[in-house]
Protein backbone atom coordinates (compact mmCIF):
# COMPACT_ATOMS: atom_id res chain seq x y z
CA UNK A 1 0.00 0.00 0.00
CA UNK A 2 1.32 3.35 -1.11
CA UNK A 3 0.87 5.91 1.67
CA UNK A 4 1.54 9.45 1.32
CA UNK A 5 1.49 12.36 3.92
CA UNK A 6 -0.30 16.04 3.52
CA UNK A 7 1.00 18.54 5.63
CA UNK A 8 3.97 20.00 6.89
CA UNK A 9 3.35 21.13 10.37
CA UNK A 10 3.96 19.03 13.87
CA UNK A 11 0.94 15.86 13.21
CA UNK A 12 2.70 15.63 9.64
CA UNK A 13 6.13 15.89 11.08
CA UNK A 14 5.73 13.37 13.95
CA UNK A 15 3.05 11.03 11.87
CA UNK A 16 5.81 10.89 8.99
CA UNK A 17 8.32 10.20 11.80
CA UNK A 18 6.59 7.26 13.44
CA UNK A 19 5.43 5.56 10.54
CA UNK A 20 9.33 5.33 9.73
CA UNK A 21 10.29 3.85 12.90
CA UNK A 22 7.82 1.55 12.60
CA UNK A 23 8.75 0.43 9.10
CA UNK A 24 5.86 2.02 7.06
CA UNK A 25 7.39 3.37 4.15
CA UNK A 26 5.48 6.57 3.28
CA UNK A 27 5.62 7.10 -0.84
CA UNK A 28 5.83 10.96 -0.40
CA UNK A 29 4.96 13.65 1.84
CA UNK A 30 3.36 16.41 -0.02
CA UNK A 31 2.11 20.25 1.42
CA UNK A 32 2.88 24.31 0.02
CA UNK A 33 6.10 24.86 2.44
CA UNK A 34 9.41 23.82 0.91
CA UNK A 35 11.57 24.38 3.85
CA UNK A 36 9.44 22.64 6.19
CA UNK A 37 9.49 19.31 3.65
CA UNK A 38 12.95 19.83 2.46
CA UNK A 39 14.28 19.89 6.35
CA UNK A 40 11.37 16.46 6.90
CA UNK A 41 11.83 15.02 3.86
CA UNK A 42 16.23 15.02 4.39
CA UNK A 43 15.79 13.66 8.03
CA UNK A 44 13.27 11.13 7.32
CA UNK A 45 14.44 10.51 4.43
CA UNK A 46 10.93 10.64 2.38
CA UNK A 47 10.94 12.49 -0.85
CA UNK A 48 8.58 15.54 -0.97
CA UNK A 49 7.38 17.49 -3.34
CA UNK A 50 5.19 21.11 -3.08
CA UNK A 51 3.70 20.68 -6.64
CA UNK A 52 3.16 16.93 -7.63
CA UNK A 53 0.93 14.84 -5.24
CA UNK A 54 2.60 11.36 -5.87
CA UNK A 55 -0.60 8.44 -6.57
CA UNK A 56 -0.93 6.55 -3.87
CA UNK A 57 -3.42 4.16 -2.17
CA UNK A 58 -3.68 5.85 1.15
CA UNK A 59 -3.26 9.72 2.02
CA UNK A 60 -3.06 10.91 5.33
CA UNK A 61 -4.04 14.69 5.53
CA UNK A 62 -2.65 16.42 8.46
CA UNK A 63 -3.24 19.86 7.88
CA UNK A 64 -5.37 22.37 10.09
CA UNK A 65 -8.60 21.44 10.16
CA UNK A 66 -9.94 24.73 8.11
CA UNK A 67 -7.75 23.34 5.11
CA UNK A 68 -9.18 19.92 5.15
CA UNK A 69 -12.19 20.86 2.87
CA UNK A 70 -9.74 22.68 0.38
CA UNK A 71 -6.60 20.40 0.54
CA UNK A 72 -8.80 17.15 0.46
CA UNK A 73 -10.66 18.92 -2.86
CA UNK A 74 -7.53 18.86 -4.72
CA UNK A 75 -7.67 14.69 -4.84
CA UNK A 76 -8.92 14.04 -8.02
CA UNK A 77 -8.18 9.92 -7.34
CA UNK A 78 -11.23 7.95 -7.08
CA UNK A 79 -10.19 4.89 -5.80
CA UNK A 80 -8.27 5.80 -2.89
CA UNK A 81 -8.72 5.77 1.05
CA UNK A 82 -8.04 9.75 2.19
CA UNK A 83 -8.04 10.06 5.98
CA UNK A 84 -7.95 13.24 8.01
CA UNK A 85 -6.01 13.35 11.30
CA UNK A 86 -8.53 15.91 13.10
CA UNK A 87 -10.44 15.86 16.62
CA UNK A 88 -12.47 17.64 15.42
CA UNK A 89 -13.92 17.17 12.18
CA UNK A 90 -15.94 14.67 10.71
CA UNK A 91 -15.19 12.38 7.83
CA UNK A 92 -17.43 14.26 5.63
CA UNK A 93 -15.54 17.36 5.51
CA UNK A 94 -13.12 15.51 3.32
CA UNK A 95 -14.43 16.99 -0.34
CA UNK A 96 -14.29 14.07 -3.04
CA UNK A 97 -15.34 11.05 -4.70
CA UNK A 98 -12.87 8.70 -2.82
CA UNK A 99 -13.36 6.65 0.13
CA UNK A 100 -13.66 9.00 2.99
CA UNK A 101 -11.59 8.28 7.21
CA UNK A 102 -10.62 9.69 10.08
CA UNK A 103 -6.51 8.86 11.84
CA UNK A 104 -7.22 10.10 15.24
CA UNK A 105 -3.83 10.16 17.20
CA UNK A 106 -4.49 11.52 20.66
CA UNK A 107 -1.09 13.94 21.79
CA UNK A 108 0.24 16.82 21.73
CA UNK A 109 2.63 17.50 19.41
CA UNK A 110 5.27 19.67 19.66
CA UNK A 111 8.44 19.60 16.68
CA UNK A 112 11.71 18.93 18.37
CA UNK A 113 10.25 16.46 21.35
CA UNK A 114 10.90 12.89 21.15
CA UNK A 115 7.82 11.01 21.61
CA UNK A 116 6.93 7.12 22.94
CA UNK A 117 5.05 6.85 19.75
CA UNK A 118 4.07 3.42 20.88
CA UNK A 119 1.89 4.98 24.29
CA UNK A 120 -0.26 7.13 21.56
CA UNK A 121 -3.96 6.09 21.36
CA UNK A 122 -5.11 6.09 17.70
CA UNK A 123 -9.04 6.53 16.84
CA UNK A 124 -10.55 4.95 13.94
CA UNK A 125 -13.42 5.80 11.83
CA UNK A 126 -13.55 4.70 8.06
CA UNK A 127 -17.33 5.13 5.69
CA UNK A 128 -16.24 1.17 4.96
CA UNK A 129 -15.31 -1.33 7.32
CA UNK A 130 -12.52 -2.52 5.17
CA UNK A 131 -10.75 0.82 4.80
CA UNK A 132 -11.22 1.15 9.16
CA UNK A 133 -9.40 -2.56 8.67
CA UNK A 134 -6.58 -0.89 6.44
CA UNK A 135 -6.32 2.12 8.82
CA UNK A 136 -6.49 -0.13 12.00
CA UNK A 137 -3.40 -2.09 10.91
CA UNK A 138 -1.58 0.96 9.65
CA UNK A 139 -1.44 2.56 13.52
CA UNK A 140 -1.37 -1.14 15.49
CA UNK A 141 2.33 -1.07 13.61
CA UNK A 142 3.05 2.62 15.43
CA UNK A 143 1.38 1.66 18.47
CA UNK A 144 -0.84 -1.31 20.13
CA UNK A 145 -3.76 1.22 21.60
CA UNK A 146 -6.19 1.26 18.50
CA UNK A 147 -9.74 1.93 18.86
CA UNK A 148 -12.67 2.58 16.97
CA UNK A 149 -14.43 5.94 16.84
CA UNK A 150 -17.12 8.21 15.12
CA UNK A 151 -17.45 11.69 15.32
CA UNK A 152 -19.43 11.99 18.27
CA UNK A 153 -16.87 10.38 20.58
CA UNK A 154 -13.80 12.15 18.91
CA UNK A 155 -15.35 15.43 19.60
CA UNK A 156 -15.71 14.42 23.08
CA UNK A 157 -12.33 13.09 23.08
CA UNK A 158 -10.70 16.11 21.88
CA UNK A 159 -12.80 17.96 24.17
CA UNK A 160 -11.08 16.27 27.29
CA UNK A 161 -8.13 16.15 25.97
CA UNK A 162 -8.39 20.36 25.75
CA UNK A 163 -9.05 20.11 29.32
CA UNK A 164 -6.39 17.80 30.64
CA UNK A 165 -3.63 19.20 28.01
CA UNK A 166 -4.27 22.35 26.82
CA UNK A 167 -5.92 24.05 29.75
CA UNK A 168 -3.15 22.36 31.93
CA UNK A 169 -0.02 23.58 29.72
CA UNK A 170 -1.47 27.04 30.31
CA UNK A 171 -1.87 26.64 33.85
CA UNK A 172 1.82 25.92 33.76
CA UNK A 173 2.40 29.42 31.43
CA UNK A 174 0.15 31.35 34.67
CA UNK A 175 1.90 29.71 37.38
CA UNK A 176 5.41 30.28 35.39
CA UNK A 177 4.33 34.37 34.87
CA UNK A 178 3.45 34.52 38.79
CA UNK A 179 7.07 32.81 39.88
CA UNK A 180 9.01 34.49 37.51
CA UNK A 181 7.77 38.42 38.52
CA UNK A 182 8.72 37.14 42.19
CA UNK A 183 12.22 35.83 41.01
CA UNK A 184 11.43 32.14 42.72
CA UNK A 185 12.84 29.75 39.78
CA UNK A 186 9.78 27.96 38.22
CA UNK A 187 12.49 24.37 38.72
CA UNK A 188 10.99 24.68 42.36
CA UNK A 189 7.65 23.36 41.07
CA UNK A 190 9.15 20.35 39.06
CA UNK A 191 8.60 18.02 42.08
CA UNK A 192 5.14 19.32 42.80
CA UNK A 193 3.91 19.15 39.28
CA UNK A 194 5.41 15.55 38.92
CA UNK A 195 3.68 14.54 41.85
CA UNK A 196 0.20 16.23 40.51
CA UNK A 197 -0.03 13.62 37.79
CA UNK A 198 1.87 10.77 39.72
CA UNK A 199 -0.93 10.96 41.71
CA UNK A 200 -4.08 10.92 39.29
CA UNK A 201 -2.84 7.28 38.47
CA UNK A 202 -3.64 5.42 41.20
CA UNK A 203 -6.40 7.94 43.02
CA UNK A 204 -9.18 9.44 40.55
CA UNK A 205 -7.98 13.29 40.61
CA UNK A 206 -11.55 14.28 42.57
CA UNK A 207 -10.42 12.07 45.28
CA UNK A 208 -6.72 13.88 45.07
CA UNK A 209 -7.87 17.52 45.01
CA UNK A 210 -5.60 19.31 47.53
CA UNK A 211 -5.60 23.74 48.05
CA UNK A 212 -7.25 26.60 50.04
CA UNK A 213 -10.57 25.98 47.76
CA UNK A 214 -11.14 22.12 48.69
CA UNK A 215 -10.57 22.95 52.17
CA UNK A 216 -12.79 26.11 51.78
CA UNK A 217 -10.07 27.96 53.27
CA UNK A 218 -11.50 31.45 52.71
CA UNK A 219 -8.60 33.71 54.20
CA UNK A 220 -6.06 32.15 51.68
CA UNK A 221 -8.76 32.55 48.94
CA UNK A 222 -9.07 36.16 49.74
CA UNK A 223 -5.02 36.47 50.30
CA UNK A 224 -4.34 34.98 47.09
CA UNK A 225 -6.92 37.27 45.35
CA UNK A 226 -5.32 40.93 46.70
CA UNK A 227 -2.21 39.72 45.16
CA UNK A 228 -4.07 38.44 41.75
CA UNK A 229 -5.07 40.45 38.82
CA UNK A 230 -5.92 40.17 35.17
CA UNK A 231 -5.87 36.89 34.11
CA UNK A 232 -4.67 35.26 36.52
CA UNK A 233 -6.69 36.92 39.03
CA UNK A 234 -9.61 35.81 36.04
CA UNK A 235 -8.29 32.18 36.46
CA UNK A 236 -8.49 31.75 40.33
CA UNK A 237 -11.66 33.04 40.73
CA UNK A 238 -13.09 30.35 37.98
CA UNK A 239 -11.50 28.08 39.02
CA UNK A 240 -12.13 27.85 43.00
CA UNK A 241 -15.86 28.45 42.15
CA UNK A 242 -15.28 25.36 40.01
CA UNK A 243 -13.96 23.33 43.22
CA UNK A 244 -16.26 24.68 45.54
CA UNK A 245 -19.12 23.48 42.83
CA UNK A 246 -17.66 20.17 42.29
CA UNK A 247 -17.49 19.12 46.14
CA UNK A 248 -20.68 21.37 47.58
CA UNK A 249 -18.75 23.89 49.29
CA UNK B 1 17.68 18.47 69.72
CA UNK B 2 14.42 16.79 71.04
CA UNK B 3 11.36 17.38 67.86
CA UNK B 4 7.99 17.43 68.39
CA UNK B 5 5.60 17.23 65.39
CA UNK B 6 1.85 18.85 65.68
CA UNK B 7 -1.18 17.15 64.10
CA UNK B 8 -2.50 14.70 62.43
CA UNK B 9 -3.43 15.35 58.54
CA UNK B 10 -1.36 14.61 55.77
CA UNK B 11 1.29 17.19 56.33
CA UNK B 12 2.09 15.58 60.00
CA UNK B 13 1.97 12.20 58.53
CA UNK B 14 4.35 12.64 55.50
CA UNK B 15 6.64 15.20 57.56
CA UNK B 16 6.87 12.53 60.21
CA UNK B 17 7.59 10.00 57.80
CA UNK B 18 10.37 11.68 55.71
CA UNK B 19 12.10 12.13 59.21
CA UNK B 20 11.73 8.60 60.11
CA UNK B 21 12.99 7.66 56.71
CA UNK B 22 16.06 10.27 57.03
CA UNK B 23 16.36 8.90 60.85
CA UNK B 24 15.81 12.10 62.03
CA UNK B 25 14.27 11.22 65.82
CA UNK B 26 10.71 12.62 66.32
CA UNK B 27 10.21 12.61 70.19
CA UNK B 28 6.56 12.43 69.69
CA UNK B 29 3.35 12.94 67.12
CA UNK B 30 0.73 15.21 69.15
CA UNK B 31 -2.81 16.27 68.20
CA UNK B 32 -6.28 15.55 68.80
CA UNK B 33 -7.26 12.90 66.78
CA UNK B 34 -6.54 9.88 68.88
CA UNK B 35 -7.93 7.24 65.90
CA UNK B 36 -4.96 8.74 63.60
CA UNK B 37 -2.04 9.74 65.36
CA UNK B 38 -2.72 5.66 66.82
CA UNK B 39 -2.00 4.74 63.49
CA UNK B 40 0.82 7.08 62.58
CA UNK B 41 2.35 5.95 65.71
CA UNK B 42 1.90 2.28 65.18
CA UNK B 43 3.51 2.64 61.53
CA UNK B 44 6.31 4.95 62.23
CA UNK B 45 7.03 3.97 66.01
CA UNK B 46 6.76 7.37 67.07
CA UNK B 47 5.38 7.92 70.51
CA UNK B 48 1.76 10.33 70.41
CA UNK B 49 -0.20 11.91 73.16
CA UNK B 50 -3.71 13.64 72.60
CA UNK B 51 -3.00 15.06 75.96
CA UNK B 52 0.39 15.98 77.26
CA UNK B 53 2.74 17.46 74.92
CA UNK B 54 6.08 16.31 75.38
CA UNK B 55 9.25 18.89 76.53
CA UNK B 56 11.15 19.23 73.03
CA UNK B 57 13.73 21.77 71.91
CA UNK B 58 11.39 21.91 68.14
CA UNK B 59 7.81 22.40 67.58
CA UNK B 60 6.90 21.49 64.36
CA UNK B 61 3.27 22.57 63.26
CA UNK B 62 1.18 20.75 60.80
CA UNK B 63 -1.79 21.81 61.31
CA UNK B 64 -4.63 23.76 59.35
CA UNK B 65 -3.78 27.70 58.52
CA UNK B 66 -6.41 28.53 61.15
CA UNK B 67 -5.39 26.48 63.48
CA UNK B 68 -2.11 27.51 63.83
CA UNK B 69 -2.91 30.78 66.29
CA UNK B 70 -5.07 28.59 68.93
CA UNK B 71 -2.63 25.27 68.64
CA UNK B 72 0.40 27.62 69.01
CA UNK B 73 -0.56 29.87 71.67
CA UNK B 74 -1.10 26.47 73.72
CA UNK B 75 3.09 25.75 73.40
CA UNK B 76 3.79 27.62 76.86
CA UNK B 77 7.40 26.58 77.02
CA UNK B 78 9.62 29.55 76.03
CA UNK B 79 13.07 28.42 75.22
CA UNK B 80 12.18 26.29 72.36
CA UNK B 81 11.59 26.65 68.47
CA UNK B 82 8.19 26.63 67.10
CA UNK B 83 7.85 26.59 63.08
CA UNK B 84 4.60 26.30 61.50
CA UNK B 85 4.20 24.50 57.63
CA UNK B 86 2.21 26.98 56.23
CA UNK B 87 3.13 28.95 52.60
CA UNK B 88 0.56 31.58 53.97
CA UNK B 89 0.68 32.33 57.36
CA UNK B 90 3.34 34.83 58.44
CA UNK B 91 5.62 33.89 61.62
CA UNK B 92 4.31 36.30 63.32
CA UNK B 93 0.69 34.08 63.54
CA UNK B 94 2.37 31.70 65.94
CA UNK B 95 1.26 32.66 69.89
CA UNK B 96 3.81 32.51 72.14
CA UNK B 97 7.01 33.81 74.13
CA UNK B 98 9.34 30.84 71.65
CA UNK B 99 11.28 31.52 69.30
CA UNK B 100 9.40 31.32 65.41
CA UNK B 101 9.90 30.05 62.53
CA UNK B 102 8.06 28.36 59.05
CA UNK B 103 9.08 25.21 57.92
CA UNK B 104 7.29 24.80 54.23
CA UNK B 105 7.81 21.84 52.25
CA UNK B 106 6.69 22.20 48.88
CA UNK B 107 4.38 19.16 47.76
CA UNK B 108 1.02 18.02 47.81
CA UNK B 109 0.28 15.52 50.44
CA UNK B 110 -2.07 12.19 50.27
CA UNK B 111 -2.34 9.77 52.82
CA UNK B 112 -1.61 6.58 50.75
CA UNK B 113 1.18 8.10 48.44
CA UNK B 114 4.59 7.20 48.34
CA UNK B 115 6.67 9.93 48.02
CA UNK B 116 10.30 10.83 47.13
CA UNK B 117 10.96 12.84 49.81
CA UNK B 118 14.41 13.99 48.74
CA UNK B 119 12.93 15.96 45.82
CA UNK B 120 10.82 18.17 48.24
CA UNK B 121 12.37 21.85 48.14
CA UNK B 122 11.70 23.56 51.59
CA UNK B 123 11.51 26.54 52.57
CA UNK B 124 12.78 28.07 55.51
CA UNK B 125 12.14 31.37 57.67
CA UNK B 126 13.60 32.57 61.53
CA UNK B 127 13.30 35.18 63.63
CA UNK B 128 17.03 34.38 64.75
CA UNK B 129 19.80 33.18 62.01
CA UNK B 130 20.65 30.66 64.32
CA UNK B 131 17.28 28.64 64.41
CA UNK B 132 17.33 29.08 60.85
CA UNK B 133 20.41 27.25 60.56
CA UNK B 134 18.76 24.46 62.95
CA UNK B 135 15.72 24.45 60.45
CA UNK B 136 17.57 23.77 57.54
CA UNK B 137 20.19 21.58 59.17
CA UNK B 138 17.08 19.44 59.72
CA UNK B 139 15.01 19.86 56.18
CA UNK B 140 18.57 18.59 54.44
CA UNK B 141 18.84 15.64 56.46
CA UNK B 142 15.20 15.14 54.36
CA UNK B 143 16.74 17.17 50.78
CA UNK B 144 18.74 18.47 49.08
CA UNK B 145 16.98 21.29 47.93
CA UNK B 146 16.65 24.07 51.54
CA UNK B 147 15.81 27.30 50.56
CA UNK B 148 15.61 30.75 52.56
CA UNK B 149 12.38 32.32 52.23
CA UNK B 150 9.88 35.07 53.54
CA UNK B 151 6.45 35.48 53.85
CA UNK B 152 6.37 37.92 50.89
CA UNK B 153 7.99 35.29 48.64
CA UNK B 154 6.23 32.06 50.55
CA UNK B 155 2.72 33.49 49.53
CA UNK B 156 3.86 33.66 46.11
CA UNK B 157 5.40 30.22 46.11
CA UNK B 158 1.95 28.88 47.50
CA UNK B 159 -0.27 30.50 44.83
CA UNK B 160 1.92 29.11 41.82
CA UNK B 161 1.82 26.02 43.84
CA UNK B 162 -2.02 26.78 43.33
CA UNK B 163 -2.31 27.23 39.77
CA UNK B 164 0.71 24.48 38.64
CA UNK B 165 -0.97 21.35 41.23
CA UNK B 166 -4.16 22.11 42.95
CA UNK B 167 -6.14 23.67 39.41
CA UNK B 168 -3.63 21.47 37.68
CA UNK B 169 -5.71 18.94 38.87
CA UNK B 170 -9.28 20.00 39.35
CA UNK B 171 -8.49 20.35 35.14
CA UNK B 172 -7.82 16.44 35.02
CA UNK B 173 -10.89 15.82 37.65
CA UNK B 174 -13.28 18.05 35.26
CA UNK B 175 -11.64 16.35 32.29
CA UNK B 176 -12.83 13.22 33.63
CA UNK B 177 -16.01 13.70 34.00
CA UNK B 178 -16.37 14.86 30.54
CA UNK B 179 -14.93 11.64 29.00
CA UNK B 180 -16.85 9.40 32.15
CA UNK B 181 -20.05 10.86 30.37
CA UNK B 182 -19.41 9.72 27.48
CA UNK B 183 -18.09 6.45 28.16
CA UNK B 184 -14.10 7.29 27.55
CA UNK B 185 -11.97 5.56 29.45
CA UNK B 186 -9.90 8.38 31.06
CA UNK B 187 -6.85 5.97 31.21
CA UNK B 188 -6.51 6.88 27.01
CA UNK B 189 -5.32 10.46 28.35
CA UNK B 190 -2.26 8.98 30.52
CA UNK B 191 0.05 9.53 27.35
CA UNK B 192 -1.32 12.83 26.30
CA UNK B 193 -0.86 14.47 30.31
CA UNK B 194 2.29 12.58 30.69
CA UNK B 195 3.36 14.24 27.20
CA UNK B 196 2.17 17.95 28.49
CA UNK B 197 3.96 17.36 31.75
CA UNK B 198 7.16 15.92 30.50
CA UNK B 199 7.54 18.81 27.13
CA UNK B 200 7.79 21.32 29.83
CA UNK B 201 10.84 19.91 31.39
CA UNK B 202 12.16 20.97 28.46
CA UNK B 203 9.72 23.94 26.78
CA UNK B 204 9.34 26.78 28.19
CA UNK B 205 4.99 25.83 28.92
CA UNK B 206 4.58 29.32 26.67
CA UNK B 207 6.42 27.69 23.76
CA UNK B 208 4.46 24.04 24.20
CA UNK B 209 1.07 25.60 24.31
CA UNK B 210 -1.36 23.79 21.51
CA UNK B 211 -4.81 23.12 20.81
CA UNK B 212 -7.49 25.52 19.61
CA UNK B 213 -7.43 28.28 20.95
CA UNK B 214 -3.70 29.22 20.41
CA UNK B 215 -4.55 28.39 17.04
CA UNK B 216 -7.00 30.76 16.69
CA UNK B 217 -9.25 28.13 15.98
CA UNK B 218 -12.58 29.52 16.44
CA UNK B 219 -14.81 26.92 14.28
CA UNK B 220 -13.83 24.54 16.92
CA UNK B 221 -13.61 26.80 19.82
CA UNK B 222 -17.50 27.34 18.82
CA UNK B 223 -18.02 23.99 18.39
CA UNK B 224 -16.50 23.10 21.96
CA UNK B 225 -18.67 25.64 23.66
CA UNK B 226 -21.46 24.45 22.02
CA UNK B 227 -20.91 20.86 23.77
CA UNK B 228 -20.46 22.05 27.27
CA UNK B 229 -22.30 23.77 29.98
CA UNK B 230 -21.92 24.39 33.37
CA UNK B 231 -18.30 24.90 34.94
CA UNK B 232 -17.12 23.12 32.16
CA UNK B 233 -18.46 26.30 29.73
CA UNK B 234 -17.08 28.28 32.65
CA UNK B 235 -13.78 26.74 32.62
CA UNK B 236 -13.60 26.96 28.92
CA UNK B 237 -14.50 30.47 28.17
CA UNK B 238 -12.05 31.55 31.14
CA UNK B 239 -9.29 29.83 30.11
CA UNK B 240 -9.57 30.28 26.34
CA UNK B 241 -9.86 34.04 26.79
CA UNK B 242 -6.84 33.95 29.05
CA UNK B 243 -5.01 32.02 26.19
CA UNK B 244 -5.83 34.67 23.53
CA UNK B 245 -4.62 37.10 25.79
CA UNK B 246 -1.23 35.75 26.30
CA UNK B 247 -0.74 34.98 22.59
CA UNK B 248 -2.39 38.46 21.49
CA UNK B 249 -5.08 36.76 19.49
Amino acid sequence: MDIVIIGSGNVAYHLAKSCSRSHVKIAQIFGRNDAELSKISKELGIPYSTETLADADCYLLAVSDHAVAEVSSRITKEDCLVAHTSGSLPVEELKGAYRKASFYPLQTFSRNREQDYSKIPFFIEAEYENDAEILKTLAGKISPHVFDSNFEKRKYIHITAVFACNFVNHLFARAQEISDAQDIPFSYFEPLIAETVNKIRELPPKDAQTGPAVRADHRVLELHEALLGGEHLAIYKTMNQSIKKMYDL
